[in-house]
């Protein structure tokens, strides 16, 4: 094979440069998981197909990459439905495993399967790839990597107040100040479904209330009656449309607003506790803000609903999500088990980072100093020196080859490593080294201990 | 789906402690990687087939996980290969994409691939998981880490020496004491080769040549006449049935073995270079050796071949592995490409620690302190506290639930949390915390920056 190899659309290589920074961001988002409590667990990168599959839909069914079984499969296959190359029916035949579609469905199965040697409530993190056969656009891709934290087993809001002081402080250390952390509650949407008298009318709703900024008050009213809901429902919620003010007076107005609402009620008694605790302890950089429109897994969550959107000045979707979800482990046969999580997105962080300018310098900083290799003598004595710097944890090379020293050079200048160290016959005598400091120019004298300071 | 969920077989879910000690490894592994200058790179999780079948080996197709495409994927399937059943056939047609089997190959692609913005000689590291269909069995899975740090594009042994270094430093600060580095050449076999007059009996005469130990010099070379090794030819390489003595003494001995060998002589000199230099400068905790009979991936190296053992005490295959390629590239058409590369087998290296007991304690340390959950004002102001610790890196945590308090101190000693800080009306007013050592039992009243320095 001469022709150039390439990679399946949607995946990506990453370069050195690309792994540092990648790694940056994680490191950050861990070490904040790790500081809240939460533990980490790694799940198999495929699972049973019956453990993924009816999970997410029809549309996420499709979107799962299958993995053909192994030997001769053709041999199980249905014969039915291979005559009639009915792909749909046949794929249960010849694949019984699928790659990894999120990690929510591979830790409820992890839970349920592991019960009784978990210490619940079980607060538990994972940072790792899902494969998604979704048409690949910019921004998104087949192979990504969620960052999620989660924690199963309480049903107290507290976590809910944490979660939002843990968004708040990976931004913070991630330099990313201004992140508006939006924050809604699945009862006070089913709230306003019971006001508006249709339940089933929820999504039309809180779709055309969204574009209210573009399409005017009128506009969304509307969109609504287009979409069904009667004209005297809309008055009931007439406060949505100039929903504007304090977290607690928009509270407030939604106490009002949901006065019959039994559940509603109780949405708004939640989202009191999580944002009144949320403020009264402050927040670093980020703002919370209460959004009614907010509804993303609408049939998943049912308790508190997340999002959150990057610094104004960036221009790009959401960059986390989360929320709570009172059965999380129901699909795998343990009831009352609720769970609350949040996400955080990786590749759109890292865009939002590399836009701003917000990764540090040190991050893509390697060797420290290359040794120029000018022949096996000197060679052998810096492999010394450097075998000492390495024990003193700098990072130092030996330039493998005894090449033109300008090429070497070039090496060190191309891999922007800032220190050379330079050994002829006069240093070897002296038991010296000429350190050259490459964007400066300067070089000076230098004994080991000297060497060592400088580098360290 | 009430049934108990399980995990395809072969595969693994790790558990918080078992992650902890994994990054315990890799994470000594990374640092001792970049020390010596290698940089990260990931490749996508799938390649394209074409880029991995036929890489390695019928077995190894046979072994590759394929993915099946998306959508009517039976649409584009051969017809006659349907009709057939003929799975082998068939598999191409229905899927393009497969699960990386290993980290080289797609390595070679990355560096034909991006050949442009690579500045050679390049020095690369790369941990990822790779899945094979092998048949599972005690530390044998289907999906597993390999930790790989290669150079390409240089053909100084000063890298082999470095190489024999890093495998020195590393098993050190694992605390793996007495590795055995056994090192052969490539060439010295095909040297033994020339000698025995048969370079088609060469895998024969190391496979019973490695049995010495066994069943003894007669049992060895009554198994190479039976292969067809000459009676003459074992007469001539006699002295490696008593190779024993220093390494200097053993590469005296080839040299003389070897001495109508342009070639073995050449992997004498090679050998020669590598082992006077590494003793010169001296390892740490691990044992250079030479040995004859090693002979992994005998069609793929062409000069140094590397295999570490454990220390004795463990009985356990090899936990790591590499060599000399010259020709890594070529397979996707870049041509003279020199690589040298070593491998740490991740799965063996956890079970010698584990089975050597050298996993630090502080390895698996998570949560520092529980705050007891006493109700709302108890928990909000333990948060406050929360926050401000966290702040300064400590792990701590609020019970999220206001249970019995015997439950979450259970709670607390079941996670091993060190520490329990107990907050009650008199601790609200005092302005102060109850911190209680859960393994002596002793509770002091603390201040908050008590409460800090002792938690630190």
């Amino acid at each position: 094979m001469a022709s150039k190899p390439s990679i399946p659309k949607g995946t990506r290589d990453f370069s050195p440069i690309e792994v540092a920074k990648r790694q940056y961001i994680i490191q950050i988002i861990k070490s904040n998981f790790e500081k809240f409590g939460f533990q980490p667990i790694e799940t198999p990168s495929f699972e049973n197909s019956d453990t993924l599959m009816g999970k997410y839909g029809e549309e996420g069914d499709r979107l799962i990459f299958k993995i053909l079984n192994s030997g001769d499969y053709l041999s199980k296959a249905d014969a039915a439905y291979l005559e009639n190359k009915d792909s749909a029916k046949l794929t249960s035949s010849i694949s019984e495993k699928a790659l990894r579609y999120d990690l929510t469905v591979p830790f409820a199965r992890y839970v349920v399967q592991h019960q009784n040697e978990i210490e619940f409530p079980f607060k538990r993190y994972q940072i790792q790839p899902v494969w998604r056969a979704d048409r690949p656009q910019k921004g998104r891709f087949r192979e990504f990597f969620q960052c999620d934290a989660d924690v199963v087993g309480s049903k107290s809001l507290w976590q809910e107040v944490e979660l939002v002081q843990l968004y708040d402080t990976v931004f913070t250390d991630l330099g990313l100040i201004g992140a508006t952390i939006k924050i809604n509650n699945r009862k006070i949407l089913s709230g306003i479904a019971e006001v508006i008298g249709a339940s089933d009318k929820l999504i039309d709703f809180t779709v055309a209330l969204d574009k209210l900024d573009k399409i005017g008050e009128d506009g969304v009213k509307k969109e609504m009656i287009e979409k069904g809901i009667a004209a005297e429902a809309i008055v009931k919620v007439q406060p949505l449309f100039n929903f504007i003010g304090t977290i607690s007076e928009k509270i407030d107005k939604l106490s009002d607003l949901l006065s019959s609402s039994v559940e509603g009620l109780k949405g708004v008694e939640e989202l009191r506790f999580i944002c009144d605790n949320v403020m009264k302890l402050g927040l670093n950089s980020a703002i919370l803000d209460l959004d009614v429109t907010l509804a993303r897994g609408l049939n998943y969550y049912t308790g508190a609903i997340f999002e959150v959107a990057p610094p104004k000045s960036v221009a790009m979707g959401s960059i986390g999500g989360g929320g709570r979800y009172d059965d999380l482990t129901g699909i795998f046969g343990l009831k009352d088990m609720s769970g609350v999580g949040i996400s955080f997105g990786l590749d759109r962080i890292y865009l939002v980072i590399e836009e701003l300018n917000l990764f540090p310098e040190t991050v893509t900083e390697t060797t420290k100093a290359l040794f120029i290799n000018y022949g096996d003598d000197e060679a052998f004595y810096a492999l010394q020196a450097i075998q000492r710097l390495r024990a003193a944890g700098i990072k130092v090379e030996l330039y493998p080859d005894n090449a033109k020293v300008a090429k070497q050079f070039q090496h060190a200048d191309k891999r922007r490593i800032p220190f050379a160290v330079i050994i002829g016959k006069q240093e070897l005598e002296s038991n010296t080294y000429s350190l050259k400091n490459l964007s400066t120019g300067e070089q000076i004298s230098v004994d080991f201990e000297k060497l060592k300071v400088t580098l360290l």
